[in-house]
């Protein structure tokens, strides 16, 4: 399927003013740097202004305020955010491109009978659902689903292939969950004995996840020993996370992927975790803060919006000084010994 | 489902004494800081006496000879172990909590011939069982649970959904292994020829986990390329952990997630390891080790009960030194630059 | 079922010549420090020669010029290469040792009618297949594998259980995928509002895999926003490695277990990449790059075959130097301090 635009069309769809050929059409979306003729890109960072005077695209989404300085060969649509016209054009085209919610019961879905499932829900091949399990409008199931006993799955939330949810875990409204995922599973608490063997300590609370959350692939988050191990509303968890039993981690924060949460510990709102990162326990991390990947956080963090780097991870620019002369330490050995020879 | 208790009942049930009410009825188990007079909650760390004259709790469970030293509003009951007492009861609501084991093998479940089902046993919706594959009695394998060839499970073993044990894999009794996990995947092990193009070594082995292990989510292990990876009896392993092939990890080690062995590496008993810890292939880490989070182990571990920290790891105490000294580097330059200048 | 073998019929397979009793008769292959009788064993690498002298095993195979200096109980096999004869004997009896390709569409396999399944191809059982997939010859899906609309997986690729692949994603041929790994989730994309609130970005893109390519077990290769993330012919990934979106790792790399590469960056040919590596986004890595495990990658590295280690990741012979010195930081402050007091 080929779909065509002109640089008019695109122009009132983005509210945006052309300059140059308004009957100019495409056909996809392209980086700047790739575009060829059929394709329509953007420019949102000065930094690469460059690209506008040497890109084939045939359309290049700009800013309604930038002052072009060379010869560009492509038709301009003037935005407001440049970014933003394609981002919500990618999700025209996203469309055409990806597979679209079904509806209805797949008849290999095993569902107990105290479940009812919505007209609107799609339920696909293979999926398990539990005893008194709750499926929400336009829930998504996308196959080999397992959801467990007295769980929740919010309206419109969908769940790749192979995401299990655990007994009585809670997904809210709106929350997209990619394959491999797991979601309820026992926090890691065992008490030890005398004779090195241990007990376990149950893990007899939930998971209770927000509204419009993004889960990636393969990431586990544990159920809370007591209580509830929570993710707060827009936040978004990358791949291979590990959130730990009791942890809370507030509204609109984004974690990049592989990074771990140790129990108990409690992460703000509009926090941004690099990948790799790890945090302690039962530690406090203040909303707005800014964690560099590969970072060691073993203390709280107090202050808003502060930015922190290293293992242990401290102020970010401060880390970064220190990580220059890590690297100088033959030198500065040298000059202590030459200082030493001086001295005899 | 409400469950009330009295404080009469749970001290008989604790075997501990009443200070207080013994009329006081709770119905849930709490956080000493989070609980309402409707729940019972312990004290076991002195660290936190102070929420003892602060909490709401109806019962707290206190430590025989705690010397209370100001009012408290909730009933006392004193026993030999508080969070040992708590984590007892806690098994007794996780009963009521959580789904409990069932019996029976599922019309969907896909059972080669030559294996044989205990009456015992649970086989859910959609597992795979292949050819001559051993399953305990008592075994629970809750849905999409994969078990290759001659795979064996042990007794009272315990498959959530979505687990995969491939072939010739052996999984001892009274073990726990939770969703996403994979049991004998292949070892890597690539030879490479001379245009770059690589061989892969065959990985005959398999993968042997003793008695009362538990595996978190998402975990993976290695099988061996001859012989087998082993896990001993008692140990515990978090979620996202990556065993390599050959790795020999003793009893009663516990493991944190998203740490890393690489091949070959032999990890004693009783080792407490922290998370995102990476341990290099081919060494011995001896019993009672214990490794901070993040730390990287580069060779061998002779002395036992050592405490580790930092990558490459070193002794504890003496690595924190230098952390703290890393951050103090840029003064350590002005200090030299100063010297350098008296010296003109 | 038990293989014997003569040392006469090992010496004709690998084209060896024999010294000692050639009539001695192996079962099984083993590594040279645990080698029994009924055993036989290679010395590829000088460094291990006094196993020779010490060994049980049965034949031993040995480099054609290996210069013997004591006496060896066991029958001697001179070969070109023992590594890659032993290489080749252990893929001879992986044949009796592992599950082999089967053949045949199991009836509870749910293909989409658009799709065709070669003959020689194995659907197992649970298999889901959607619209419009590609099923190459001898292709093997062992069972509960999801194939997205439009994926594509090439001849004799092997996917082990629960390996989730989504639409349009192209795997090449003659792959492995381990149980757990997802092919084409979307990549980590998301525009902030100013509410706090975040617009997903659609990753219309796709992930292309070329042939030979081996991958573990729970690893995660998102697709591409636009375009395709790409991972090169012969490239080995191990298990839990994160490949974020528009990523692309060039022919003949090899990555180790829980690496993770951010968004855009590209990986050359012939790189070798430790465990637990975490590499930023958008810079380039020169062929024939070395990285320790745990290193940092914050910048592209430029020139070929350079060995990288630490964070920020530097030259490998330069950190190991400041690592040592960083040990030697509490004595570097008391020199510092002692010149001071002399200065007094």
């Amino acid at each position: 399927m080929m779909l065509e635009f002109t640089a008019q069309q695109i122009a009132e769809w983005t509210k945006g003013t052309i300059e140059g050929d308004q009957n100019v059409t495409v056909s996809k979306l392209a980086k700047i740097e790739e575009a060829e003729a059929d394709a329509l890109a953007f420019l949102a960072n000065k930094k690469y202004e460059s690209y506008l005077y040497k890109t084939n695209a045939g359309i290049v989404l700009v800013s309604k305020d930038l002052n072009i300085k060379a010869t560009v060969n492509s038709t301009i649509i003037r935005v407001d955010d440049p970014y933003r016209s394609f981002t919500l054009l990618l999700q025209e085209v996203e469309k055409w491109m990806r597979p679209q919610a079904r509806k209805g019961v797949h008849p290999t879905a095993i569902i107990d009978d105290s479940v009812e499932i919505p007209e609107t829900a799609y339920v696909g091949p293979y999926v398990i659902i539990e005893q008194n399990a709750k499926i929400g409008d336009h829930v998504q199931l996308l196959g080999h689903n397992y959801i467990g006993e007295n769980a929740k799955i919010g309206k419109n939330t969908k769940l790749y292939a192979q995401v299990t949810v655990y007994d009585a875990c809670e997904i809210g409204n709106n929350c997209i969950i990619h394959s491999g995922t797991v979601i309820g599973s026992d926090g890691f608490g065992f008490a030890p004995n005398k004779d090195g063997s241990f007990i376990k300590v149950p893990q007899i609370g939930n998971v209770q996840i927000g509204d419009h959350v993004e889960i990636g692939a393969n990431t586990s988050i544990d159920r809370a020993t007591m209580g509830a191990t929570k993710i707060g509303n827009h936040t978004k968890l990358d791949n291979l996370i590990q959130i730990a039993h009791n942890v809370e981690v507030g509204e609109s924060t984004v974690i990049a992927a592989q990074t771990g949460v140790s129990g108990s510990t409690k992460i703000g709102k509009y926090c941004m975790i690099g990948g790799q990162v790890g945090i302690v326990g039962h530690i406090n991390v203040a909303n707005g803060t800014k964690i560099n990947a590969q970072s060691g956080v073993s203390k709280s963090v107090k202050k808003e919006n502060t930015a922190l780097n290293g293992t242990p991870a401290d102020d970010y620019r401060a880390t970064l000084k220190s990580q220059v002369l890590f690297r100088r330490l033959p030198e500065l050995l040298e000059r202590i010994e030459s200082l030493e020879k001086k001295k005899e």
